[in-house]
């Protein structure tokens, strides 16, 4: 009989371990070959592997192999001799001794993965991401949004939240509207979940404080660089508040620790990328009528629409507080009531407004959220002006029906924050496969 | 100007800082009402915190407000005296002085919440689970289920594997066959990802060793004990293996690692639940075809199916195997090819028989996995035999086009596993809400 141990010793050094490697220690490694500079008797081979890049040198009359046989996206094992050099990237070589072949590609990539960027336009790149991640990077981009998740949700984990994983097909739409897709469940008419509201809600009652990273399916006709048909939404929600600034204060909390985290644990990407981190202190809120008034005022222009900020406006309120209080995010809360859902809660001072905020992050609305409805006649009464059938809510209003502490929440749009802390300008090249009006693959 | 400065500090007390303050010291608390015992001049008040339950004293000469205007399911701020008492959970009990009620309930749940076990069917259960969840015990089947993934994730993010997000609205199936959900893309036809398997695969390619933990949908015709429409996948693939028992190493380690975490970090709930938590050494392996004749000659059965196991073929052989072997868990190897998808790669000593396996635990199959195909033509060949078009995985097929590592990875069903830990013979036990063929809500 066979028995596993659960053993998961690597067998071939990574790249930390080789980075502590004696000077002229013989060292084995794996990886694919990213490039190859062939200088006749003499060449470099730089192997792609989990965390990076590592240099190798070919040297005819210490190698023992070819070099015309190899080729760039092989898989190889590499034995060598380890130099410390401190123009190599990680403080080393590895001069090659011995080359395994393990696979061999059918054929090369047209495109040269090995450039430090890619010079090809958005679509193209997009079109062939299986291949175009593995430049260096591109695969900077996803690994800080790996780092981005992993900040967010060491937060709130610190932070006494439950994780939780609530379903995509559901059987109404969150948010309402006609932007929800639709699909067939067995005869029924089912929806993909424009957002984790509901389910939030509800285990607000049961767990106090929980979180969903997780996708969101919003079916919205817009093409355009900051819209995604599906992308990952990191949302939160906690009972107990004193008021919605609790809530800010959690997110403000979370964005300096995720900050800090990329800053601590992805600094190779971060050079890779040549990104500045923000420097998150404190972050002004305002109410959203100042907002309005202050940019009219500021760049004398007239306000179209009272009700919400147009794209241009969220622009020009990051450009004045980054000027005057040195802050590239803020907080504008207060929303009217006619831009907000049926479950924001109303300002008792003034029910036009709502006890809600978006946060704005150079330029760009990357957060929604805000104190909930708890009192249940309240609820029902809001769905009906606002033209819902309290009927079709039925399980969601047991939460109110049976008892709901002060609560609220908001949510992320992952694929935003990273497009702008990559400064980017097509959300697009923040998102791994995206999902457009025109893309399902890849 | 106001600004928000990420300040978390909780205001009221959380039940590790209640344990640890000092007898007859002044606390502040918040919670909602579990239960309530009026004995008169005296009585009991049980509040819901996020983490598990505080015992609370009311004596008409101390506290401050009246027994009988609380109910269940309020949410309350309470200040009292804060008495050591090992008889009470958490070895401490408040004796009240003063009661805020925040919000209150319409009417109070007319199930008694506070039962030490809910009776009443699974179908009720479920059917008023936003309410039910709030039951002591069924709150903790979700914790440990929060629990399980912690520590699957965890184990990898400690192993240096990636993690990884990848689209859930797709343009084919990666599983083949009619157990797809279908849904109208802006007039173009697309399914729901029934794995990451295609995703996984490609990013191998990019950082090498990749997990991703979120939604898998199947849209299987089987309303059983044992099938979800909609689960949470733990899926794995790493590149640079020797054979696939290194996928059988990670499993097993990362299951260790699980079970441990459990053990330590969700003793509490361990103990609400009284479920023993596996213990694992060794996981025995055993090849597809060895296991079908040692059970049909220890358990004198007929072999009918010699492609693919029962469901009774399941339990037997884990059965056998928990007698000979005292384990729990057993890795049944070697499938046949005909039961296998076409990413599958065959073993090179016998084509019959793929290099790959499933994980049975407690009499059922909890995960597959195995090595995959990395050559092209080799892949494009087993698409032509399996009958499919391989034009239809021109993306997919790129990877391979231009070069993998040996790679391969497994699958596991959160709800099957979390199912068997805890005993269930439902999965929909271990579905917080679950998706089957009728049920959509709540």
């Amino acid at each position: 009989m066979d028995f596993v141990t659960g053993s998961c010793e690597a067998k071939d050094m990574e790249i930390a371990e080789l980075m502590q490697a004696e000077d002229n220690a013989v060292v084995k490694t794996h990886g694919m070959i990213y490039s190859i500079k062939n200088m006749g008797d003499f060449g470099f081979v730089t192997l792609r592997k989990k965390d990076g890049l590592v240099q190798c040198v070919f040297n005819k009359d210490q190698s023992h192999f070819a070099l015309e046989d190899l080729g760039v996206e092989m898989s190889v094992q590499a034995e060598g001799t380890l130099k410390k050099d401190e123009r190599a990237p990680g403080g080393f070589e590895i001069h090659l001794l011995d080359v395994n072949v393990l696979t061999k590609p059918k054929q090369a990539p047209a495109i040269n993965l090995s450039k430090r960027k890619l010079s090809m336009s958005l679509e193209t790149n997009i079109a062939q991401r299986p291949i175009t991640l593995r430049n260096n990077r591109e695969r900077a981009v996803f690994k800080i949004q790996e780092g981005m998740i992993r900040g967010f949700r060491e937060y709130f984990i610190k932070n006494g939240f439950t994780e939780i994983n609530t379903p995509k097909i559901v059987a109404n739409g969150a948010e309402g509207g006609a932007n929800i897709f639709k699909l067939d469940y067995f005869g029924k008419k089912a929806y993909l979940a424009q957002s984790p509201q509901f389910y939030k809600q509800m285990l607000v009652g049961v767990f106090e404080k929980v979180f969903e990273i997780s996708h969101v399916f919003r079916a919205e006709k817009h093409n355009t660089a900051r819209h995604l048909n599906e992308y990952m939404g990191i949302d939160m929600e906690m009972g107990f508040i004193d008021s919605f600034v609790d809530l800010m204060e959690v997110e403000t909390g979370a964005l300096k620790y995720t900050m800090e985290l990329l800053k601590k644990e992805y600094a190779r990407e971060i050079k890779i990328l040549n990104i500045p981190i923000p420097e998150i202190d404190k972050i002004p809120s305002v109410r959203f009528k100042d907002a309005k008034e202050m940019i009219a005022k500021e760049y004398n222009r007239k306000i179209k629409d009272p009700y919400d900020l147009e794209p241009e406006e969220e622009q020009l309120i990051s450009k004045l507080f980054a000027e005057k209080y040195n802050s590239e995010f803020v907080f504008v809360t207060h929303y009217p009531v006619k831009k907000r859902p049926f479950y924001a809660m109303d300002d008792p001072e003034d029910s036009k407004y709502t006890l809600s905020f978006d946060l704005l992050f150079r330029g760009m609305e990357i957060t929604t959220g805000g104190q909930r409805i708890d009192d249940y006649d309240t609820q029902v009464e809001k769905m009906k002006s606002k033209g819902l059938d309290p009927a079709d809510f039925e399980s969601y209003l047991m939460i109110h029906k049976h008892g709901m502490p002060p609560h609220g929440g908001w949510g992320i749009g992952l694929e935003r924050l990273c497009m702008k802390l990559m400064n980017e300008s097509n959300v697009r090249a923040a998102a791994m496969f995206p999902r457009d009006m025109s893309r399902l693959e890849p």
